[in-house]
């Protein structure tokens, strides 16, 4: 199959409740059971039987607490809260399956890249390389305040991401050569001391002079998924990321976002199409257009408006209950946290967003759009989202949790594998790196930044 | 059944070699298989059908380079490296049983309460409530120097740590109440914002002062493991350990350990008996004593002398190969690390230990004694360890990885459990902390300082 197929990953959080607010009260959602293993299991063997190509899980460091300020809105809605640390199903995920990929959200701002580096490479070894991280960096000041930091502006942020993930590579990709595993009985050596390299990294914000407690996994480096769109997300992406989450409101404002990072790639010297965009959608589909619209109109029904704007809030930094909800937004500034009020306001929408207007949007899926209709409508509007964008595939989150996807397999993924978009069998390439790249490249690609510290950086001890 | 049962625990270390030095090279030892999936699957699979209480699994925030002032010889003997974080496989040997329990090392010098706290109750969570920590507080220099804060002296690590945990149990017992999470629709309430407390914890190393970001779990706290021994050990352990694993190399001596941590619970206003202790040990069992020696000679045969010193060294803190390998160690003081050589030297053994009967005795078994002979001079001798010293079981390592354990379940299970002292089947009590203290037991015990945190700490926000 050729670039004609999409990426598509399952988009989830381990919650109650993720993107959509209030429709935890739909009768099928299923995020009550985000605690119970049998349910992930279950949930890994459901998408790999559908040829999709991973799940993706995003996390919160913290809480939302801005919206009047307090939690109490953001808990009333299970707003990411109670939330469970993504990695600890991913081992059970993978025990039931053989190809998809695990998507692990982890801050940049909160973990010690000494240990952090070591989970991913002890993931990537279970999984047999079908591992990668979302690299965040935290907007959440409830996260600063519990984790002992402080809230870092957004600038010193991406400048401690950078560090961050230049330290990991270092211990991924060259502090253990290939062959440093002997395991030679009659010399009585198992690891060869002079193929294991200190990687002497003094930075601004972290020193680790010492060896990986790890040995070279499958891919070594796990796949680096990142989400930002600020000018300082697109830069660390084209230095460091292999594919992108984006969520752009249309697929005019997803071009131009595509467009900006490939631009960001090629003058990192790579290849633009190495960087891989994949946009974050909802999928509401039924038998019939009118079916799928009546289903959107019961979840718009469901909606939470303080569950919106808990979300909301605390994106953006900006306390929403100041606004009047039926009052078009203008000009309103946010303090460095993510641009969405921006995007609502600024951008393709050709109307001016009120906050409820934001609410009945963001509470069926976030800050992604939703696409509704039959089994053909929504194939044909996915082929234009990617056909028009140059994007390479979506992020599927689920307004009601696990049964939109459960829809999303029945209706769409057979007409989107009979038209030759997404594959009906797996190919032989069995790692997340080659499931974006194809097969034979298990490995950072060629071109990728950080094969450049690919080399032992010092001489053996 | 009766006290009389003895709490049964497979030691191990996701690693290619744990205590024994040069064992990996036995033909059978299966360490190498460390990094693979379905070898831990099976190996849950395995206990939990000869009805152990779990598994408990060391690890190492480091590596050990003390030894020649270098990682060489621990490398060359893959001294506990490479190591995989021990959190990961979890989900997928929980997935595979249903009683077994999981203990799990991590350490309060390196890590964040408010993350950790939450990485556990994913944990007690997923497993239905059979997760323990066995809480370390890091010797090795090496972890302190590439995980970014230097190694903290002795005293400064276990006084960090009675913080640590007390911020662990402030979330884990007390900021959610037991009722938070009410998922009504009707009023559109999932969390009752009004149950759920931050816990203000402002102290000498960490500031929390939020609410956990996780609802109440099985067994809400881990079950707390400590291996201490110093005196500041035994005082933690009396305040906050609900089992404690100690590596006597004599039953007198184990008796002594064992009384004064009972000793020091006494003191801390708990039942004495409620404080746990399991004893570190290996077992190399035959079908006749003969066999059982011969095999024994086989493994001292293959230990390897600078692995073990490499180990040795790490753990005492001093670097071994200043001394004569066969001119006896006195009076040989440790700078604070842990007390192994004084306990060689000064302790029960009626000889004069040189570098080279430590590299023998601990090659095997490291600090933990070997119990050599058929399956029932086996279970005599265990019957003998417990009944004299009043230790409550054992935690069984295994000289060569994984061949050791599968031989203790054919040949001495059976006999332990002829005598009623192992479990022929399980009882109804399935979390972790009910295989202690029995059924109804799944949270902390009325008598535990914790519980003393138990209320709300702060009124509702």
């Amino acid at each position: 199959m050729t670039d004609q197929r999409m990426r598509l990953f399952a988009f989830d959080f381990q919650a109650p409740a993720h993107l959509s607010a209030g429709l935890w009260r739909h009768p099928l959602d299923q995020g009550h059971r985000y605690n119970d293993l049998q349910y992930w299991v279950d949930y890994a063997k459901m998408i790999e039987e559908a040829r999709f190509d991973g799940v993706f899980f995003a996390d919160n460091s913290g809480y939302q607490d801005v919206y009047q300020g307090s939690v109490d809105a953001g808990l009333a809605d299970a707003a990411q809260i109670p939330a469970q640390d993504p990695f600890m199903v991913i081992s059970a995920m993978a025990a039931a399956t053989k190809h998809i990929g695990f998507g692990v959200t982890a801050s940049t701002s909160y973990e010690q890249p000494y240990a952090l580096a070591r989970r991913f490479a002890t993931l990537d070894h279970l999984t047999k390389g079908r591992i990668g991280w979302n690299v965040v960096t935290s907007y959440a000041g409830s996260a600063g305040r519990n984790l002992g930091t402080g809230a870092l502006p957004h600038s010193e942020r991406y400048a401690m991401a950078a560090e961050h993930l230049e330290v990991c590579f270092k211990l991924w990709e060259s502090s253990w050569d290939e062959d440093a595993i002997v395991r030679d009985a009659e010399r009585c050596v198992y690891v060869e001391p002079s193929r294991v390299h200190p990687i002497n990294h003094h930075g601004k914000y972290f020193d680790v002079p010492g060896i990986g407690q790890f040995a070279p996994s499958p891919q070594r480096s796990p796949v680096i998924f990142e989400a930002g769109t600020s000018p300082k997300g697109i830069a660390l992406a084209a230095q460091t990321a292999e594919a992108v989450f984006v969520n752009a409101v249309t697929i005019a404002a997803l071009k131009r976002q595509v467009d900006a990072l490939r631009k960001g790639a090629a003058e990192a010297g790579r290849d633009p199409r190495s960087l891989k965009v994949l946009q974050m959608l909802n999928v509401i589909v039924a038998p019939t257009d009118e079916e799928a619209q009546a289903k959107y109109d019961t979840y718009r029904s469901l909606v939470s408006y303080a569950g919106a704007m808990a979300r909301y809030s605390g994106w953006t930094g900006v306390d929403m209950s100041q606004f009047d909800p039926d009052v078009p937004l203008k000009n309103v500034k946010t303090d460095g946290g993510q641009s969405t009020i921006s995007l609502f306001t600024e951008v393709d929408s050709g109307k001016d967003w009120t906050p409820r207007d934001i609410a009945e949007f963001i509470g069926i899926a976030g800050t992604g759009p939703s696409i509704v209709g039959s089994p053909t409508t929504v194939a044909d509007e996915l082929c234009r989202w990617v056909d028009e964008s140059g994007a390479d595939g979506f992020n599927l989150a689920s307004a009601v949790k696990y049964q939109d996807l459960a829809d999303f397999i029945e209706h769409v993924v057979p007409v989107l594998q009979k038209r030759g978009r997404m594959w009906t069998e797996y190919d032989e390439g069995s790692t997340l790196r080659e499931k974006l790249h194809g097969a034979g490249n298990a490995r950072l690609l060629a071109d990728h930044p950080a094969r450049r510290l690919g080399a032992p950086l010092v001489d053996a001890p």
